[in-house]
């Protein structure tokens, strides 16, 4: 688990806890977790530091905390029992970890107790730690619930810094979507010879385990691709269907990629797949050429809309205004989610903190079917992570739905739709760091053309 | 999930429910347990359900559970809310899940709680369905517990049925292991080319993920084979030495198999390492010959003993009579783990019940260091399956201990093991099912000879 640092790791953790000191002016202690049990205690899932841990501690280390106070860390965890050498190896001893890591002062377990008066939390998603949590600081500590009091304060100050990525996050947000676009290139290249998605998925991750990374959530790889959140990859493929893959990579360290491409399994999209594919590769370049600091991601959402209502009309597929579709919200039919979120250590960037992070002080979430999906509702700046992601779906359960289908009867062809039924799913999505300038795509490494998805699937 | 279930399966469950009503006279209810969080709520470890769950109810429903009441299944389950279709497509409901497996009635969750009188359970891991558990039944249901009063003759009852596997369960057992062999030929056929551990390791898993399977552990891949649980995977791979590979299929269902392979990286074993491989392989063959019903699986760790120390005798490194080294505990220097396990439904069957399956009744844990870490101790039934694991390892942590050191100074020859220092860890081990003839390696596809094993590798 934990190789080297670098005297760059130390200066990077000095940088953010004094940037915190700048902002709060209680002491913060945040806790590792533990391992969750899977099928019995001693088989666990593999252990996941708490984000909010990793930002200034760096290693996931199990079973420890932080201390952080006006610009100082102390680490508190347990040395190594003599006797987990025989099952585990030598693991470094705490002082040496404080070492790496740049702590002021390293001590053990039972002596946070003395620190915590006056001291905010976050709470961790596993229940032994949070019950921890709440021991020690007597007072409920619930990964369901909306922190209070300092433990809001303290929510906010680190939502400002992780917000904006540093150099250091940076290097590693970069390895992940490098490992993540040869993922994407192993799984269309092992597309031809695959039988059911299984194998397609195998390709994929087989990329993110050699480089001793992990998948940052679990997998989307399916030709069910209008299944939003398809975890299932016993369908075999057949010709004519189109795989969509949702995979992303998340380094040692816990930066996280998220990445999702669409290509169709014999290698060459029917023209109807192309020219869906094309409306939905539309709305992703338009809103990453819109990227800018101080444009508005909910606008970016908007745009989406509209271009995929525009791409839609052309296809006579809706009959309209592009605008007036998407005022009438007609483009949910097809593209029901949010055009994506903030990126990070989480996947869905300090989701555990409900929509403090995602939505600007004072916004909440619409009510409209569709907005009301979106994660993300903030200007952009610079040093911001977010994807991009619309995407196309024939979603029976949407499609179906008579109430729908009534209010949207003359927006929509439906005839001219059912010439459209091999697409039941497309999302083009990369990972888009905003820059003073405007914007870097991180995955850009993967290509999104439809004939050069051909290509790499073809071989 | 779930794809599809044949008449077999519901004949399979009705038998075991019926064999457990003629062990019991007090319903039963089993939990299926939920999905434990990662770093936020929305992002989920793989759902495992409870290993007993599926045992009378066969499929991997999360947020279920069953009452077992005189040969009756009742399956509790809330159908999917209709919002769910469009995230996770159309699921099937709970009177066609009822159908699949064979159940009596179905019910909603809420109805549970009328079941509850007289009920005996088993924790699930969880923490949130172990508190339910506990809020429903209105007593502490925690996994770490032993059991008491009716939950301990429940799980003694499931213990007694677990231990000896159906039809049902082979077919799935067969499966594991099929898949386990040919991981385990991937990883020896992606060694010439792989520079690190983690590439070893994603060719072996690629092949279970292709196979719409998961890994029943943690994988093992490593050049430490000296550290017994080793889960890191970033050593580079150099001239000389030997890798580790313990990893294990599970199917869809959850049975698992656990299976061991060490192979030298270049091909070809140095004469150390293939002298000490070869004496470990003469221990598992000899335990494996040896297997039969009514025979003390305690005679087969000691059998592994007595042949690893006879062979170190033959090779100098030991001095003295083989029985009284073993009654000594020297073997216990270079093999301090127990010959195996349990192996079903979990990767250490029913562990989740502490040593109520592994141990006979009035049989406890040996104080003996090495006797102690043994896992099973019982006499061998038909039916049962389990693996046998011998291994040689130069630990730092036990070699190094001067107590010890001094202990068998007059039986090892220190400057003999020295000439032996390329060999860390070696691991030999395979999953048998006790016949009754005797047993039948079910991972028996996969080779276990020096050279055929260097043939493997050198392709």
């Amino acid at each position: 688990m934990i190789q080297k640092t670098s005297s760059s790791l130390i200066d990077t953790l000095r940088d953010r806890r004094q940037r915190l000191a700048n902002l709060i002016d209680f002491p913060a202690i945040l806790w590792s977790g533990t391992s969750s049990p899977r099928n019995f205690p001693a088989n666990v899932f593999p252990f996941r530091a708490s984000s909010h841990f990793l930002y200034f501690a760096g290693l996931p280390l199990p079973n420890a905390a932080i201390c952080l106070t006006a610009g100082k860390l102390e680490l508190f965890m347990d040395d190594p029992q003599p006797s987990s050498a025989l099952w585990h190896g030598e693991m470094p001893h705490r002082e040496k970890i404080a070492q790496m890591i740049g702590a002021d002062a390293a001590k053990p377990i039972a002596e946070l107790e003395l620190y915590t008066q006056g001291a905010a939390t976050i709470a961790v998603q596993d229940a032994t730690t949070w019950t921890q949590q709440s021991q020690l600081l007597n007072r409920w500590v619930l990964p369901q619930q909306t922190p209070q009091g300092i433990d809001l304060d303290l929510a906010k100050a680190i939502i400002s810094l992780r917000l904006v990525h540093d150099e250091g996050a940076l290097i590693e947000l970069r390895k992940a979507a490098t490992v993540t676009a040869k993922a994407h290139m192993a799984g269309m290249a092992a597309t031809i010879r695959a039988h059911i998605e299984a194998e397609i998925r195998a390709a994929m991750e087989q990329v993110i385990i050699a480089n001793n990374m992990t998948t940052s959530y679990s997998s989307i790889v399916t030709v069910h691709g209008e299944v939003l959140h398809n975890d299932q990859y016993h369908h075999s493929l057949q010709p004519g269907d189109l795989l969509l893959a949702d995979v992303g990579a998340e380094t040692e360290m816990g930066w996280a990629a998220d990445v999702t491409r669409t290509w169709p399994v014999t290698g060459k999209f029917s023209s109807t797949q192309r020219d869906i594919y094309d409306v939905v590769l539309a709305a992703h370049d338009a809103c990453i050429a819109k990227i800018h600091p101080g444009v508005e991601y909910q606008d970016l959402h908007l745009l989406a809309c509209t271009v995929i209502a525009e791409g839609l009309v052309d296809l006579g597929i809706f009959q309209g205004n592009p605008e007036d579709l998407v005022e009438m919200d007609a483009h949910t039919l097809f593209f029901p989610h949010g055009i994506g979120h903030l990126l990070g250590l989480d996947v869905h960037d300090m989701e555990d903190l409900g929509d403090l992070a995602g939505y600007e002080e004072e916004r909440t979430r619409s009510d409209r079917f569709g907005l009301g999906y979106l994660r993300l509702n903030r200007p952009l700046r610079s040093g911001m992570l977010v994807t991009i992601e619309p995407g196309f779906y024939q979603v029976p359960a949407i499609l179906n739905d008579s109430n729908l289908r009534l209010r949207y009867q003359n927006v929509v062809n439906w005839e001219r739709l059912s010439q459209f039924a091999d697409v039941r799913g497309i999302r083009i999505e990369d990972d888009v760091f905003v820059t003073q300038e405007g914007s870097e795509v991180l995955t850009a490494a993967l290509p999104t053309k439809a004939s050069a998805i051909e290509h790499l699937v073809s071989g």
